[in-house]
Order: structure tokens, then sequence, then C-alpha cells
């Protein structure tokens, strides 16, 4: 089948607030190939993911994302394969193009998926999708006090893993930190999997972060998450090689295989969390959870908004047997909840796995994202490049 | 003094063609902070570019980038290395913004400068502006006597030093490039330097990129630049440990000093070209510089467009005598040479060097751009985030 037309829907809640809370927004994708349809998200700023896929051309090495993806043919996971390779070369210039391209990649292989009747993990290869362990993932409190009321009401929901991030942490003394972690372990109760993740604050100052390790150790931590700059390797190294019982996390920047590869040989770090809305879609994604798994990485996919892309973010590890842990939006926005007719349920153990149904799985319903469209219109020299389609 | 306002132009060649000659369009940069000016130049795709500037936040990691410029003050170097910071942060999820700030940057450095009376390279520590090689950057010829004649006609206008890339490199046998890097040797003479660029074309097919290792170096090639990704270090590593005459070179797609230094690092690169409307900006190369310095590293410049990009790109290494190559935009298109009313002139010794005057050194006059401007209109939920502004 021939990639007809790639429709970008830009949605958004009716009020973005400065939290980081990435489900406030959200960039659908819808590929029509063939009579075919597939759906895909990018995890990524909606407006300039667009100008990325319909803007004019600057030169051979900076060519719209456009120009490597309509009209191509779409029969076989190879030609999602030989897509990627077109976009990446054809667009090396344009620096947005990986994350424009995310969604349409996860896209096509629903596309590709439903017309073979076929879950995206069984064409990836696994033969079967196994059960992950869902963590609730959730930002910290202002104060170590709400964040125990947050983790005791996550807790309440059933959920055996956490991650707590961003907030205040790293911006006030090791000692307010260290009340946050323990708040977070005692809402949480001594059983639960606890994972802390600092969103860079420490730029690339491994002292900071390091001081950080004693209560996060006390707090039983399983991960300190993004401590530095997403390209700060040595940073990750350095504080790997302290040897502490908290291995280090980090990932969700890659917007390519090389970058996730070098966190691992580089970075050393112990967890590697891999967004398929940013690194090019579900097959580097692929690529990398088989590299993690002969490193002795565990693949962790990143997920806050849909679950569209939690299913697409389930595939490249739904066979892996070693790499259980799975983020899972505890708290997502109302569009983000609305994106998709069905979820992901989590079975009677707790557990969550890619779906077994043709495709990612998940169905989309246009008309109850009404509410949620941003209308938005691109023109150039007269011409319009990009106006939001009708819903339907 | 205050930044008040930030102001895009993107302008275009009538006929924009897929060779890979990225002068064909341009983005400007005006910044206005205290009543002084100041010009930058993005090297990247306008469109996207102009929208990471304008769009809406998606979340408080994901700000467009005009949320951390706008208003800040600038009255030091120290004020420019802190609204850098913020951008990295607070655009931390958004792309394109590297690529968008890289401009702005620039034109801080050039009010700041302007305000101070002062060239960049000074306010940057340097004590001089030191003299360097300019070599002709050209295209390869569809074949080698294409590539000769080019060669020649370049020879005639004086250089002493010459660059060929793209073309028909990697796309046929090992005889072809082998014909084309002997063309251009013979078209430049026996004396000249000379270096090659095969962008990207081996993916990270070390062997691939080897097997041309024996024709460059018997057309006494400088250095063998961009044979794989830019994240391929390892490949890069692995080229270089061949131990060839031939140096390799890269980092014209650093977005930001880690993948200049990982380029080095684990790369092992021995020229590190760095495009100050890429990386950030001037600050981010000047840091390069250094490291490179340190490391043994040759700092190049990577410029293919204007003379305002041209001076941008010279101030990082201005001061440093032992970092003497400059790639020097030999063919630009009529909007590159209308960028700028000045431009930097070679000496009387074919030698070319940043200049002596405040600020960037480069003036810029709108009207004379006129025929080149790009009517563009981007409408958010009926508001208008981006209309192409007057030219005065």
């Amino acid at each position: 089948m021939k990639i007809d037309a790639v429709d970008f829907f830009y949605l958004t809640m009716p009020c973005v607030t400065d939290d980081v809370d990435g489900s406030q927004d959200a960039l659908l994708v819808r590929v029509t190939a063939g009579g075919q349809i597939g759906w895909g998200e990018c995890e990524a700023a909606p407006l300039p993911s667009i100008a990325a896929f319909v803007c004019p051309m600057s030169h051979g090495a900076c060519r719209p994302v456009s120009a490597s993806v309509l009209g191509q043919n779409l029969d076989t996971p190879e030609d999602i394969r030989r897509i990627s390779a077109q976009v990446a070369y054809d667009s090396m210039d344009l620096l947005q193009a990986p994350h424009t391209y995310s969604g349409i990649e996860m896209a096509l292989w629903d596309a590709l998926g439903r017309a073979h009747d076929e879950p995206v993990w069984s064409l990836l290869g696994y033969d079967q999708s196994k059960a992950k362990v869902p963590y609730a993932s959730l930002l910290f409190g202002d104060t170590p006090q709400e964040t125990l009321e947050r983790a005791k009401k996550a807790h309440s929901k059933g959920y055996s893993a956490f991650k707590f991030g961003w907030g205040p942490i790293g911006r006030g003394t090791v000692g307010n930190d260290a009340d946050q972690f323990l708040a977070a372990r005692e809402g949480i109760g001594a059983d639960a999997l606890l994972m802390v993740d600092a969103g860079q604050i420490f730029g690339d100052d491994v002292e900071a972060a390091s001081a950080r390790l004693p209560a996060l150790e006390l707090a039983n931590t399983l991960w300190f998450e993004e401590p530095f700059q997403a390209g700060a390797l040595e940073a990750y190294a350095s504080l790997s090689e302290r040897g502490s019982s908290v291995q280090t996390a980090g990932g969700e920047a890659a917007h390519n295989a090389h970058m996730a590869e070098h966190l691992m040989k580089y970075g050393k770090v112990g967890f590697i969390q891999i967004d398929c809305g940013r690194v090019g879609g579900i097959g580097p994604a692929k690529s990398i959870a088989g590299s993690a798994q002969s490193q002795g990485v565990t693949y962790v996919n990143h997920t806050f908004t849909s679950h569209l892309a939690l299913s697409a973010s389930l595939q490249p590890y739904a066979g892996l047997s070693d790499h259980t842990i799975c983020e899972f939006p505890a708290s997502p926005s109302k569009l983000a909840v609305a994106l998709t007719t069905n979820h992901l349920q989590r079975d009677a153990d707790g557990m969550v796995k890619a779906p077994e149904a043709a495709g990612l799985g998940v169905e989309v319903e246009l008309a109850r994202l009404a509410p949620y469209l941003v209308q938005t219109e691109i023109v150039v020299d007269g011409k319009v490049l990009y106006q939001t389609p009708e819903l339907q």
C-alpha cells in the first residue's frame, strides 16, 4: 500500500501550566495508506513539529519530513526502516525532524499491523507480549507533606511501584530533598518500588547530585533519573562510579539510537528510558532494547501522555522477560484520557502489557477530541502549508 | 539594557534546488535591546525555527525560546551565558530550540559588542584577531571533469585551500570516487590544501569509508569530513584508528557543546568543525575551541552562508594561533551576498580574520533584502503568533 496522507491534530488542555506535565498538550498523527489508517503521537512541541513536516525545502539535506514519507510504499517492516533512513538523511539539518517523524513512525507500524492483522510486537519479532509492572509516575509536591499525601493517594490505587520527579528537588538544600524522598517512601510503604527523577536539575554538577545519594539510599530508591543534562555523559559516568546501590537512569531526551547507546556505553546508566515519541519511533527503540539486553542495562519506556503513546512504548520490549518495569501515566490530563477510546488496563495482579489486538491495539475517535483541537494555520508566500484538518 | 524585541526575517532564493547548498535560504535575526541592535543568523530550516520561538508552551520544560529571551537584561557576557542556560533548561523538550537560539545568541553578542564598542572576540577574552587561511568550500561536480573545471576556476580566484563535498561521493564505486578526488587535486595544483566532505553518505559503514582512504591519501587530502552520521562515534573512532595520514573531521551537526566534546573524545576526530548557527551560538563554540586546543584537535568553523555567519564563526577561535584554517563561502547565493553590506575581504596574503569593528563588524541593510523576503504567517486559535515584520 502507498502512504496517501499524513494528518496532524494539535490538541491542548484549555489551560497549560508550567508544571512539567507533558500530557497538557498532544500532537496526534494519522497516517492513511491504501485505505488503512494508523495512529501515532509525537512527544514534542506541536507547532514546530507540524512546521517540520510542511516547511519548504532549504536544500538537499534540509528537506521537510513530508518529502521522505508521502507516496512511499508501506508493505513490510523493511519499508518503515527504509523511510526512517531517508528521513534521517534528507532531513539531517532539520533538527526538529526526529520529533515530527516519531509520531509518524508509530502510525506506520499501527497501519502495517492492522493491514496484517497482527500486533506490532509480533511484527517486531516477539512471540508474546509479556506482563510488566506499571509504575505510577508522579510529580513531587511543593512540600514533603504534599508529597506524602500524593504518595498515599497513589498507593491507594493499587500500584506497587512509584516514581516521583521534578518539583523542588535540587532547588533547595540536601536536607530538603532528603525530606521529600523519605516522605515519598513513607507514603508508598516499605515494600513498593520507589524511583526518583531529578529533571536534569544538577546540569553537570556531580558533587551536587552525589550529595543526594545517601538519602536516596536511605529511602531504598531503585534509580536516580536524569540528574544531569542529557548530553553530560561524563557526569553520568562519574555518578555511576560512586558505587551507590542507587543506579542512574536516563535517555528520554534521546532523539536517535546513537544517543541512547552512548548513555549506556559512556554514561554507564543502569536503566535506559526511551520515549518512542522522540527517539524516531518504535524501530530505533527496539534496537536500543536489544542493545540494553546484551549489555545488562534495563530498558524502560518513557511515557507521560496517552495510552496510544503507552502502547507504542511497550512494543519495543514487549517480549523481553528481564525488562519488566513500565512507566504508566498515573494522573494524565483529561485530554490524554480522551485521546483513545480504549485504555490499557492493569490485570488482577496489577500488571500491564502491550495489547494483543492488531497494530497498536488502541482506538481513536476524532469527534471526542473536538474540545481540545487547536485551530492552526501556517501560510508561506500566500500558500497555506498547514491548516487544522476536519475531525473526521 | 533590556532585550525588547527579537525579529525573524525568513529569506529565500527564488528557486531552491536539492543541491546541498545551505545558502539558498536564510533566517536572519534582529535583537533590539535598549536602543541597540544586533544581528545573527540561524543555520537552520527557517519555518520550524520561527515556530520554536513563538509556539505556545507545552509544559514547564517545553517552553518557546521567546520565554527565556524577551525582557532579559543584557549588559555583560555573563548575561548571555545565563540566558543560554535558561533556554537549554526551559526548552529542554523542544528539539528545534538550539537552532532557533543560535542566531539569537550571535545577535546578543553583536548588540553587546556594539554597546561596549568592542569586537566580540575581545569580549570573549582574546587580545587580537589572528589571520586564518580561508578555504574555498565547493560541491563536487557530477563528473570528475566537472570537478576539475570547478577546481581550476576556484584556484584562479587565488585561494590556497579547497574543500570539495557531497555530489556523487559514496554513491558509486571506490574508483569513481578516486577519480573525483584526483580531479580536484589536479585542478587546484600540487601545493594547495585539499579537504573532502562525504556528507554522512557512509552511515556507519567503516569499511565503505575506509575503502576511500588510499585515493584520499594519493590526492594528499588533509581531512575526510563527515564520512558518517553525526552520532556514529564508534565509526569515527574506528576510521581514525586505521592510522591513515588523512584525519577525520566532523561536528557541524553538533547542537550543543556535549556533542562536539564527544566527537573529539570518543570519535577521535582530528578536526572539529562548529557551526555557530547551530551549536547554540558563539559561547558554546568558544568553549569547544578551548577544549579542542587542550586536546590537540584542530578547531575549524563550519560556514556555508553569509558573511554575518562567517564573522560569527570566526570569533570563537579568533585569538588561537594554532587553529588557522577557515571555511570561507566561495560561491554563495546572491541572497547570502546581499545579506550584509560589507564583507570580510582576503588580505594581500589571501588571509581573512574576524573584523576589528565593534560587535560582529558586519552591517545589514534590510531594504536590500526585499527581493528575498518570504511572507509568513502563523495563526493559532485566532491569534497571530508570527507575521513577517516590515523591512525597517
